[in-house]
């Protein structure tokens, strides 16, 4: 971790304050973040393990609103990142962090940023391992680098997908994307725990840690569902050179999206290319169905089948609705809003 | 590495046609990065090796100058952490990237950036794993988690150093900082070579790739010059639990900064505290001096001795002037542009 001395002292709270109170605590269980007191983290990689490292990048504006409570935009920040690693199969292992936070931030934010960090490293068992922290002229801007641990050679590939492989979906699909138009006032929900559960997908997605690592040997092609459900298909489909069919009345709901799509029925298209869903999608041989419920009910998490792959254009998606006719979809993927 | 569908298409260049001529070329040569196409990178690291992780982020406005070439721009943001694994005895192996980026940027901005990295991978032996691409409504954001490789246990700590120990410094100190005041026009300097020299010191600076893998074994404590030379000797003291001295008159200026200082001896000051060096500092028991010499041999990089560790206050500084009386330094470190 590069730092910088403030030469404003006089300052209430300068770079190696805030590093000192708000980051340290969180690589205080990591022997290879060194305190954040060097200017690297040095870590070791388990023998016969390879590591697995994405990136992810936030901006107030684009990827989160300015409203948003900052434990929920920590937690949100780590968990894309945590879905890319259980997409991959792999186990996380450490993360560093860069804030780019304006000068006249309230210190309360940060405060509640440290905490959501600090509750989701526990809970998703992964150590801060260094970072930087600089100002900026714009707005809130955060990426993480999250790193993972998966046996050597059996990282799960987008491209490993084989006509005639079934297509499976962990959770449920829709509820951030319905729950974007709740927080923007274009939904109306009345029912109260309805309204909290979509809102909550949002703002807290759920990475599929405790299913993207049993996937490996079952799994034939695998990632996380950000861009909608549609667009990640095509993108499974095109890295394994296969066509796909998506079956949009198999497509799981949770209670609360059931019954804003029963209200019009349009909403379906929501859901299924809304995005910013964070479930896993995957492939798997017809053989391995059996595994993949095995794998559903040890991990508490259900999966359920949706569809398949076969040969044809690669990367083409045809969704059929519940009477077996195609379904023409207004939008495939959507951009920030 | 995350990515989104463009719902624009109509768009001249989402952010998958970015990657796709930007970024993946830059990612050809490295498996790991799987040509940039899944969730994450994945790879190895060799047995008996230690990975070395260090993060550093940019801000146009705080870190560069808007005006900036964008070679320029990813040369720095690649050096600066070429430069934290060099401190740390580490050799360069992979990085990650991401850009927040204004929607009107040029594109020309963005294939000037993807150039200078380009050169800098090759010039540097570093691949690009993966990253993050997502625009922003503020100025424009970098940042970069590079990876090293060292032989477990072998890396070098801030915090090595002992009484005793001689203080060096490698290549020149104070050519950023007085180059900053050439870039705003509050220093002029006639001659052009010098002009060059300065100004391209703190657009370039170059990192000691060469001289840091070699100090292993050598050194006690180490590391990268960047808040200025003063504070820096301030950190190494610090966490190495000893006071230090610096001997003001030993400090090594190249022939453009030392021009300037003789027309004003207050600039030694610039110098000395200016920071955005990227040089190595480091303290080695005397007994290595032999050891040291033959690195900066090896290394073609001249390395100076410039004081001394000593028992005392932790992290107190004595910068002592070419007759060996205190000087009395105004600003011990700085903060950003």
């Amino acid at each position: 971790m590069a730092r910088r001395t403030d030469a404003a002292a006089a300052r209430p709270l300068g770079e190696f304050g805030r590093i000192a109170r708000y980051f340290k605590p969180l690589a205080a269980g990591f022997a290879g973040a060194r305190g954040l007191a060097d200017d690297a983290a040095v870590f070791g990689v388990p023998d016969g393990r390879e590591l697995v490292v994405t990136v992810d990048a936030m901006v107030a504006g684009v990827h989160f609103l300015p409203g948003d409570a900052a434990e929920d935009v920590a937690a949100k920040l780590l968990r894309v990142n945590l879905s890319d690693l259980a997409a991959m199969g792999a186990e996380p292992y450490a993360y560093t962090l860069v804030t780019a936070l304006p000068k006249d931030l309230p210190e309360e934010w940060l405060a509640g940023f440290a905490r959501g960090l600090g509750e989701d490293q526990r809970r998703y068992g992964i150590a801060l391992a260094g970072g930087d922290s600089v100002s900026t002229a714009g707005p809130v801007t955060l990426s993480v680098t999250a790193m993972g641990l998966v046996p050597a050679g059996q990282a799960l590939p987008r491209g490993g997908g084989r006509p005639g492989d079934a297509v499976f979906v962990t959770g449920s699909i829709g509820d951030a994307a319905l729950g974007l138009q709740v927080a923007f006032g274009t939904l109306d929900v009345a029912d109260a725990e309805a309204r909290a559960h979509l809102l909550g997908r949002l703002r807290r997605p759920e990475p599929r840690t405790g299913v993207g690592p049993r996937l490996r040997g079952v799994a034939a092609a695998c990632l996380d569902v950000s861009d909608g459900l549609v667009a990640d298909l095509a993108h499974l489909a095109e890295e394994s050179g296969c066509a796909a069919v998506l079956e949009a009345g198999r497509v799981p709901l949770s209670a609360a999206a059931r019954a804003v799509v029963d209200d019009d029925p349009a909403r379906l298209a929501t859901a299924l290319t809304g995005g910013d869903d964070y479930e896993l999608l995957f492939s798997a041989p017809v053989e391995h169905r059996d595994a993949v419920a095995a794998v559903a009910a040890e991990a508490g998490v259900a999966i359920t089948e949706i569809g398949r792959l076969e040969a044809g254009e690669a990367g083409r998606v045809t969704v059929l609705d519940g009477a077996g006719a195609p379904l023409d979809l207004p939008a495939r993927g959507w951009t920030h809003f």
